[in-house]
């Protein structure tokens, strides 16, 4: 059962809500002996933080994250490691105004139909602000990945498709990502999506957004046939991202198109090293690692909190309409980059330990 | 922990090879009083049966299910249902030439290296023939629901996109789909179709498919946020079945390109009865259902088996070629219909009981 | 997998070392709409709280819980609720001087070899500090059953054996229990107890006890055979706790010396109402709930920090000896009292809540 | 979850009936390349056979297993490994004249109360034959602790305590154990013991027993604290064996009459070899073994399928009177002597991958 915990063996509990006093997780399985730093989880943190460009949310958070458990004299034991975040710029008020509506595209009018109440503060517990406790988890991961991989291991995540807007993936690179407010691998496009993005926040509408995460220097062995093979658990990780509904493997739902000769990555042997011609499988073939990159990419739907008047009910079943003014970001995809990072992280390690325990 | 397992409270595990002596499935946490006849799992199970058109695999099975426990006196005791199927037409022969070699796009090489043994006779655990378990544990998932929800359940799945071509979703007509060989919904284009299909398979080819599933009657609150929520578990249920590489919830990938205001489907009330305007989140919203219809789609890359010769290697390290001559479907995408139908089944029922426990 | 997780539907992980900033949990899948007040959870605590008499550890706790999520306006929303509290009289210089050896009995040795590292202050981890946080989740589980169960349902807990010495269980008395040091259910036994306890605390030495827990009101058929029998889950929620060393269900151990007339509790009906004549199976019968009362009970080992010197080796691998002068509980297994109606608390409300997704 | 599987790396699920066709279980994570034979299954089932002694069930069962899945060219593969033992000696009309009745001191009552439904043959699932599926189960954990371990490993187990008569365990003998109707291991006390036997068989009554099991050659480190402790997941394997009451690991219940001197094991060096110089631990501290032997014991309650009659009520709310008649083992606790070494056998192999995967 894993309600507000993922994963196997490197496992994480979130809690929080958007406006209670504090957010944060707990991880559980973390191996011993890796050096921690609060500045290690802090440095991925700051990535997915509000208010840094007029993109994204103006919500002012520090989210400087705490250690309060686990680590002793600067590395882990082997024991529950627990942070904390909490929350400072909560302007509950911005949302009294619509506590009794559904807004819709959103999780309120679930969250009560299923729970009977909801703290409708922020989207409570269903607010994208719980992300945070999972980049801080993904923080982790990727030290112990780091130690147990060697340097070989590298993993990014980039917006490439900006509402109607793709990018050119051959242009990727690593080193502008996070330089530019869109998260876009691709130096070409940023004027012309800054372009796009402004109009569309000036419309007072929002976007969606397509974003890809890539890691390297995975060894081959990786997943857990049948139920916990290394694509299932990235689809049910990347699934669980606030506002994302497709996930893709390699070619993704394009294989549907491709035929067996095109899809199918050849195999061969250049002075004892192993090449695939391709890599529509997106480095996994029947739910384990193949040793080629991981690929997974994801769709994150337009934020459904716009200022543009929408139709919806309240929850006395009257017929109204909502415009939502708070602060919120015209693409929330954006923000979700190193969300993608952290969560492929996890499931990576998850699966290196799992591989460790049956088969090493 | 859930190598072989699928599900929480509904669970089943499967077992078994292609070519061994039986495959079979356990289901564990089924509610007791549901009346199961082991003729309803065959109608289930004769769905996916193999040998039933040119457009699948010549392999004749006839895919008799037993019942070994967990029903006494026609009904479910609450204690584990275990289904065996024997296999018959095993012509592990035909696996002998290329026991050595790894097929490019299959498990071969992955299995090959995560385990260092692999039965090689038809792909041994990797094969689609696993799948036939689920269908068995997907046909009692959709009794209890009956049961539990009633007559407004209703669950279909068809082929969506065979290859290249796409068919009309809006003509979805429920009866026509398993009486054509492409489990198609469109009836007008079955005629386009077939011819499609069997140039591919005199090419010696293969194409790849979109399978959609559709499920009615589902209640208001199935689903478990953060990391249980039910689209999640729906994307590691059908990115789990053999040689699928994308997973959409409603309007899924494509919701990259919406606006906000397309996207979030609006909410009225009309004479005490909840409407959504329409169906971008697939009858979820933020890990909950909503309602609607669930709507749930996944692509299945093209068989990798084809008889063009491809390049590889052997597990001497030398580089060869490969034909694969045996029975195999020109395109696996088409048998994954009852798959889909099998594990959207599974995990509603997973989370209707996850839901009873904590919220009714 | 739960290192540090206990339960399946109602789940709680806990967190903290002795002498870090804080110790916590996290519980998961708590019903909605229960009312919960921190000072519900404080009352809990205060009865383990150390320091309350000179029987039980002289470290000054105020043990005060803060609800960091989970609850709105009074009320559980069905999220995660995160507790935390506070570490204070965190002494860690008492311990610099045993930082290097092993105390025999204790979890040092172990805790060095498996994760290569330790929090040697108060025992870190493995200390008994990190049942408050138990007791804190437990708290919550019994606002639930209160709730679902009615009036019906009680649950108390005592010592009955205090080293050598028994008391009489057919005089127990549920108000007594915390007004007395020693949590003896038995009045008449109370200044034998204490000066046997004034006399091993003033001879450096320490005694082991045993605790006894009940429950009445519990409904018959909560219990999950065969591997989550109720009394499985029991016997394990009892021996997590630190120190445990056996469990008894009903006539536990000394089932074995009883006849098969002796042992087998008759069963009549008076007027409607099942009687069973006898209570050896302590309320479970194949692993599920009869309807009788609940009686589990566990032997909790004397403190194995003691004053007498004992012999021991240190992480260099040197022979030497040690005398522990910290603060401790002649008999921890006093404050045991409060953990094992805890943890009784949380395996019933689990099993109440898998029963009622299975079988209602 | 774990209503019929047991394990958290090491999983094995059971499933079958005492009177259906067959009953058998799956084994899920086993690593690959470990040498497993039928036949090394069935030595070990063959040491829990009913009809071998006129001490135990006349039932007549070959208990012959086979292996459907997961075993190729004699190795396992990493796949699930399934089990299946077909049922031969089913005599079912013994039940037909108590199918309405409940037994004193069994399942039948609480398995109909919570599932509205019981296979009342034989007990159905409750039946103990449903141990021989984790006997196999067990035999298998045997063959990997043996390679992974080597020679030093070293698992046995024997009844100690037979009714009011104990044994001297200082006197502890492997090999006679299975050569003796009462897998007694103290040669000294076989003809008392069966003079005892034979009055209690020949007054139609039934007497409880103590098996303890021993394992040597465990390395450091295996336990997973908090709530996977060593011992927490040995109680609740052994609590959830039919007809167990209670479990001591080390001096159990009994330490609570020890003072802290006598209690904890003194630790010293002698040439470079650990040395504890007494075992009250049981070979388990905080949780986690420490190279000492395991020692574990459980109580096994008396047969409660007695000939003497007893009161009870039946199905219809009337009271009644049974006398079993069918054919029962005297003392069911001697045949628990090898599911318990299967059992013991499960917990350290699920540790002993679970500290691989986090701390080696």
């Amino acid at each position: 059962m894993s309600f507000n915990t993922f994963g196997k063996l490197f496992r994480f509990t979130t809690w929080g809500e958007s406006h209670g006093p504090a957010i944060g997780c707990i991880i559980d399985g973390c191996p011993p002996l890796i050096q921690v730093k609060e500045q290690d989880i802090q440095k991925e943190l700051d990535k997915r933080k509000p208010g840094q460009s007029k993109f994204t949310t103006q919500r002012k958070e520090s989210d400087k994250v705490q250690i309060l458990s686990g680590v002793f004299e600067g590395k882990t034991t082997g024991t529950p490691i627990s942070l904390i975040i909490y929350n400072e710029d909560m302007r509950s008020k911005d949302y009294k105004n619509i506590k009794d509506k559904f807004r819709p595209g959103h999780a309120d009018f679930t969250y009560f139909k299923k729970y009977g109440i909801r703290d409708y503060r922020g989207g409570g517990r269903s607010s994208a602000r719980e992300t945070a406790a999972r980049v801080a988890a993904g923080a982790i991961a990727k030290k112990v990945l780091q130690k147990k991989l060697g340097k070989k291991f590298r993993i990014s995540a980039a917006v490439t498709q900006l509402g109607i807007l793709g990018c050119d993936t051959t242009k990727w690179n690593d080193k502008i990502i996070y330089k530019n407010p869109f998260f876009c691998p691709d130096n070409s496009m940023l004027k012309t999506w800054e372009k796009y993005l402004l109009s569309i926040r000036k419309a007072g509408s929002s976007c969606g957004a397509i974003i890809e995460v890539r890691a390297k220097g995975i060894p081959t062995g990786l997943g857990a046939p049948i139920y916990s093979k290394l694509d299932a658990d990235i689809a049910s990780a990347m699934m669980s991202i606030n506002a994302v509904k497709g996930v893709n493997i390699g070619s993704g739902m394009n294989s549907a198109q491709l035929s067996g000769e095109e899809n199918s990555d050849e195999i061969s042997l250049n002075k004892k090293k192993l090449k695939f011609n391709s890599n529509n499988a997106g480095g996994i073939l029947g739910g384990i690692s193949s040793g080629q990159e991981i690929i997974v990419s994801f769709a994150v739907k337009p934020t459904s909190s716009i200022l543009k008047s929408r139709k919806t009910i309240n929850k006395f079943g009257k017929n109204t309409s909502i415009s939502v003014r708070g602060r919120h970001d015209p693409c929330v995809g954006i923000r979700a980059v190193p969300i993608g990072e952290a969560m492929l992280s996890c499931v990576l390690l998850d699966h290196y330990l799992m591989n460790k325990a049956q088969c090493n």
